[in-house]
């Protein structure tokens, strides 16, 4: 089992992060469960807007309860004046993803201290992403203990839970250079062939984008089956792929005329 | 960690196998490692045919020495007249699948019971697929614990090793009614998404292709990086995959004339 697999403790669920020149996208599935009998819907794209000066998205993939009261504390401490940290007084994106790295772990801490033999996975995954006035956009995968690591160019994304069968199209498609739609097209394209793999991978997703500058959520869908838009981008991608593997160059030993036959030469 | 992706002991490799009506695909990478600094190249892929009789190709996923192991067994056993066993003898692929999954199980106990505390994996996953005369083709996965299972015209292919970078296009792709041809590109695509996800799933590749009725390996080949079908085969799905993204329909809020456009309407 590789090492990178382990960090991220429950796979039962995937979100994906993708950094561009343009701004940012976020995407994620809502499918929680404890299991096959308790599966529920809960959102794993939040939120986190101050007009004009920045705004965050925080993706979750791991212990629910951690990660509900990792954005209590986000809010309480937004809240109380007195607070030493809050995620509207940051200066740096940087500064952020430690804070909340560290809200993460105090919230792992405190529950697993109290619950030392239940053999129960408290850990949370995260991925923090934003823009403050003054920085560029920018995002942060947070480790459960605690520490973090941003994108670079040759690596423009991140995903937590569920990554494999998803991750192939990121790499094929995603850098820098990427129009920050075709960025969010291609995040659809990859949490829908996880779904169709994996089936605690589920929808509706959310797909939230943030273009550089804008500091605020330009764009924030939540997408069914039934959406109009998805049912249409999952019709068109099948139908492309079938179409590519048509198009794939013949074997030698394929006649011209052979029905399979495809227009490639 | 889902206790279908513990079956397989060793993801450093990826194996798979389709079954459509028109025959049997067979694809691997060989990629061999014992660690990041011990890296060789093996066949995974090995044919036994028996003209006019019958064919088999073994797919093998997991311990080296062990399943060098089964493959020198089965070669003893047909070539010695009196084994109460032999692979070329077998007048069912499910009796052979059988046979190959208790030599599987001994090589295992017999190098286990000498190095219990070695804390090596022994274990190896198995594909079998063929046809004997008077049988249609068929494929079976067979488990480290020796026991087998066949495909369904739900789950036409198997996959062992690193098997979920390639997952999403098989299960959009790959029916019974696929044309043979087209299984076997569907493969090679397959395996390509692995080996550019997984450093450890990697070149060359081989293939095979069974034809139902024929009781031969039709076609056998060895694809490198710098193969030039294998070539014109990566740059047309990379450019499918690239036109299929530009293709997905737009969101709303982007205007007809944009730069990023498509032809999608």
């Amino acid at each position: 089992m590789p090492a990178a697999y382990r960090r991220f403790p429950l796979p039962m669920t995937y979100c994906l992060a993708i950094r561009v020149n343009e701004g940012l996208v976020f995407a994620a599935d809502t499918r929680t469960s404890a299991g096959v009998d308790d599966v529920r819907t809960y959102p794993k794209l939040h939120t986190f807007e101050f007009p004009g000066t920045a705004a965050f998205v925080l993706l979750s993939a791991g212990n629910l309860a951690t990660t509900q009261a990792v954005l209590a504390a986000i809010k309480r401490d937004d809240e109380e004046r007195g607070a030493p940290l809050a995620l509207s007084r940051m200066r740096h994106l940087y500064d952020a993803a430690e804070y909340v790295g560290q809200l993460s772990l105090r919230a792992q801490k405190q529950v697993a201290a109290e619950s030392q033999h239940s053999g129960v996975d408290f850990r949370t995954t995260l991925i923090l992403g934003g823009q403050i006035r003054g920085e560029e956009p920018g995002l942060y995968l947070i480790y459960p203990e605690g520490n973090c690591i941003a994108t670079s160019p040759d690596s423009p994304y991140f995903q937590i839970g569920e990554s494999k069968y998803g991750k192939p199209i990121l790499d094929r498609i995603v850098r820098p250079e990427t129009r920050l739609n075709d960025a969010a097209r291609c995040a659809l394209v990859s949490l829908d062939s996880t779904m169709r793999s994996n089936v605690s991978v589920g929808p509706p997703l959310d797909l939230a984008m943030l273009p550089a500058g804008a500091f605020a959520i330009a764009h924030k869908l939540r997408l069914d089956v039934d959406t109009p838009f998805y049912a249409r981008l999952r019709e068109s991608w099948a139908r492309s792929l079938e179409a590519g593997i048509r198009q794939l160059p013949r074997f030698e030993w394929e006649a011209a005329d052979a029905p399979s036959a495809s227009q490639q030469v």
